[in-house]
């Protein structure tokens, strides 16, 4: 079996989808309300919760929480790859985007957006 | 710098934050509304094109798209760096997970959820 | 017991988090991330069926949904309570903005976004 | 012009969408998509204030809220028209449901989830 490392993900939901002839229901626009429903999953678990609460989790939340956090992930290596979108490179390329959106003088220690420094 | 590859992403993702003092608000509840809004954003490119259409995207609509899936995984990765999370673990066992909700025999052709098979 | 009518659902639901006492969790911050997580819910119904098939859906379905839409709804009026909304007038109001927004012989037809007719 | 109640709010979109040629886009799962989106924009407005500063906004963002909620409002009502489903009879009917499964005993002052009471 090849290492299960990032990029393996593709490959491995690739011949998940493919097996079971489910390429069909997946279109991008698919994906993304699947992709979707999954945060909503997640944000099921945190909805409750105090912001600190958030952070101090029991061990059985932070285990149903993470694989919540799995399906987002792997919704969104399956979009991207049906966009043939390379994530890794666009998430890099965005956290360039923010640092020019977000200067560290202007943005620190506060929450507003880069519409309105 | 370092490399480019998924698992520098957390560590960018946390000295960005450092360097703005923005650590106070990235709680997990908070984390997790900012990636539904991200997906939000997808959902708002996708809403009103067909499936089809959504498979034939013009290069314009698939570069705004790229960004937005590179927001969704920035807050994916940051959110579970908070959680302490290993979030492509977390993906490789989920697909396992997966595989036995959905054999192949059971699941091929059709899209009917695992409790329904 | 009162009218079944739009206005009564306030009524209703604030008496339902006070006998309760759910009011502590009731911030609208927590009401809007309780409101996105059901409709995640709504999402799941429909992400793998057609548009075609979304137009024609089982009785059973059709009655799943129901109750998502209702969820969406009761948790539309609490948060709007909650911050002192008047929801009804102000989806009047915002009808008179997108007829503005959208001249019909400029949106006819198409599903451009009102910043790129 | 007739009231502007809820009553009136789907007859108006109704013939908004028709002077638009607007109901070729307007499946159930599209309008989904759209309503979920319109969510997005609400949460982004709250994903980084504390609960405490949810209910205390300015006057200016209590607003700009006022108008995500309405567009939320507008689709569901769209999308409960397409479907066919009274909106306010099945939220009426919900509280019902909820009564049931949080007996206020047992649901009094906590948020446990009614398949964990």
């Amino acid at each position: 079996m090849s290492e299960r490392n990032f990029e393996s993900l593709r490959q491995r939901l690739a011949e998940f989808a493919a097996e079971r002839d489910w390429d069909q229901f997946h279109s991008p626009k698919n994906l993304a309300m699947a992709l979707a429903a999954e945060v909503g999953e997640l944000l099921e678990h945190l909805q409750w919760l105090s912001e600190a609460q958030s952070k101090a989790l029991t061990e059985e939340r932070r285990a149903e929480i993470s694989l919540e956090l799995a399906d987002i992930q792997l919704y969104l290596v399956r979009l991207a790859d049906k966009l043939g979108v390379d994530l890794v490179a666009a998430a890099h390329r965005k956290i360039g985007i923010n640092a020019s959106r977000y200067p560290v003088d202007k943005a620190r220690g506060h929450a507003r957006k880069y519409t309105e420094l």
